[in-house]
């Protein structure tokens, strides 16, 4: 980077099956909580980022960027769309960490948003993250495409299917504790196995749910965050990565090989390794994919994400806590909203502003931003120090 | 900018009814050509920016910059998606150049795609980049929200239907030398107004057509620039604004407030005056629009578009010779698309490869991108040298 970048003000809607809220009000809503966080006036923002990925389907609306500037009074500041489905938030964040990097702006912001439960159904919509001509259109949804991916991992590794339970186990536990959370109801093993089922072995709770919502953050140049407040967290890095779209292009469906070339692109750029990561937020769309994070992300060796779930190793006292929030399972999943919602609170965490969800003394933290199956993935660090 | 950025290659597919060609097909074909247009290998690309209104709409399709990236051999670097209606090409142009600027990445590849034919009527889509709730859902579909700015114009400045339709003739001269423009046949006065009513005063050939299409860009350090072509293009300004959504939340409806804004920022940061802007490529999506373009990046003052459009100072050799292309009306107009195509026949224009169309001793170059009826405008100036 050609200039350092901080945080300096975070935010997040309640996520849920929000009825009286718009997307208008939802982004709005995001971005003002964002601002007073930050201790800066609307008009010191110079630009705005904002992660969706499909309100064209959802809400029958494109040039959402212009519409959001426009409805929440930012005229005439640049406003950009980044849409990568699922990952769309996390590129807003980098997109935003460029801007400043760049000399071409120094207070942005990177939004989040979605709506999904203006459609009667969402999965058409939903299903349009992964390649329409060869897996969509075939009938292989995102649960079934998720649910082959689990099925080779327990027959390769042997991971049993309540280990893949016990990460929805954990969610849901930090989850009672995030006001912003879609769901506060703790939950058990047995529950999350013998729930609804929806594509085997996926059960209903192994799967995040359709939600409406919106996050947002702040960012300057690291030189002046303390100008705005006293706890600026550092980026130390932001990386991205493409994979295939389709599973049947991969030489082994247990690896989003994605996850691991962001990954360790980002540790490098940031100088650590991952036993220096306190706090993580990955993105278990589906309790596969958070066991997959688990093991592409390098915390355990490949195969063995099963047996340190059971363990405990994610828990918020354990060896690599993992999503304090609740994770997308529990918090919920606005799609474009996500990558956001992962960085506001990974700067909770950091900042010690967790409560009863706080992991002890985190200094360096982490998001691991997915989408479709690992065709897109974006991974940041972030820490209390600048260097 | 912390660090300048030139363009060493660009293309441009055949823009039209491509009935033959899919999504995939198209940008492939743009980016293998510009690829080819800058003396690179494909493994020297570091990133992708791809610009695209609704893919979501029109193919059921998104999460393109993976697919795209999958579908070229790209993988596994980043590959993102940025959307503003009908600016989205001009947007991930902006992207690309700020991954550039910012050290994040030195070659970096800005493309931009959109394939409307595959839809048996493309306004529906097109309508969601004005804002549903207040205008699309009222009916208030693009043509005729540009309808009543140009009765506006015509009754505020006395602008007469000839003078709108001298922008369309001059369009169609020029296509007529550009092999891939949409329409290759000349047009006159009479013809445009006498053309199919759509929405009064405008007719068939005051507007853009639904086209099918694709261009790149391929962008480096401008101090690397030298090492890939001899005839580096370099960047001398990117800038972008929002305006209203609506129409109605206007003072003035006959000028685009975000066209103004980013063209006087551009000017700004290139150190030059709309005086020294040898050609221009403007967003003429309808007539008037490039009548509006006249005016609100000050080449003639307000009000005073359509007497230049009739005195001929738009074309070749005329004052400001704009859309040497054929512009959108004539080129087409693939949405996404049409940023980065405006970008790449500046290029050609600047390095003096323009044959029949070629702009004498063109200089310094500018493109004028516009989303929606203004609630997005991008503009950029490139120019031979670097200072």
């Amino acid at each position: 980077m050609m200039r350092d970048v901080a945080i300096i003000g975070v935010s997040q809607t309640k996520f849920g099956e929000l009825w009286d809220s718009s997307f208008r009000d939802l982004v709005a809503e995001a971005g003002i909580k964002a601002i007073v966080d930050s201790n800066i006036a609307g008009e010191d923002i110079e630009a705005m980022y904002v992660g969706n990925m499909s309100s064209g389907l959802f809400v029958q609306q494109e040039h959402i960027a212009a519409l959001i500037s426009d409805h929440t009074g930012l005229n005439p500041i640049p406003c950009t769309r980044v849409e990568a489905a699922c990952a769309s938030g996390g590129l807003a964040l980098r997109q935003g960490i460029m801007a400043v990097a760049s000399g071409f702006h120094d207070i942005v912001i990177s939004a989040g948003v979605e709506k999904m439960t203006d459609v009667v159904d969402a999965t058409p919509a939903i299903a349009t993250a992964s390649d329409q001509e060869w897996e969509a259109q075939q009938g292989a949804i995102f649960p079934s495409l998720y649910a082959m991916i689990a099925k080779r991992h327990m027959y390769e590794y042997g991971t049993t299917r309540e280990q893949l339970a016990q990460f929805s186990v954990v969610n849901h536990k930090n989850a009672k504790y995030n006001p912003n959370a879609q769901f506060s109801f703790e939950t058990t093993v047995d529950k999350v196995i013998n729930s609804t089922m929806v594509a085997d072995p996926l059960t209903l709770l192994d799967c995040s749910p359709v939600s409406d919502g919106a996050a947002a953050v702040v960012l300057c140049p690291a030189e002046d965050a303390k100008k705005y407040t006293d706890t600026p967290i550092y980026v130390k890095a932001s990386a991205q990565a493409s994979g295939t779209m389709t599973l049947h292009d991969r030489k082994d469906i247990t690896t989003i090989e994605a996850t691991k070339v962001a990954s360790r692109k980002a540790y490098d750029m940031a100088g650590v390794t991952v036993k220096d990561i306190d706090a993580s937020e990955v993105h278990d769309c589906f309790s596969i994919n958070g066991l997959l994070a688990v093991e592409d992300l390098g915390f355990v060796e490949k195969g063995k994400g099963g047996i340190a779930l059971e363990e405990g190793q994610t828990e918020r006292d354990g060896d690599f806590p993992i999503n304090p929030s609740g994770g997308l399972k529990a918090r919920g999943h606005p799609l474009g909203a996500t990558g956001i919602a992962q960085a506001a609170e990974i700067v909770w965490q950091l900042r010690g502003d967790c409560g009863k969800r706080q992991i002890d003394g985190a200094e360096i933290g982490m998001t691991h931003n997915v989408g479709g199956t690992g065709g897109t993935c974006a991974v940041h660090i972030f820490g209390r120090d600048r260097n």
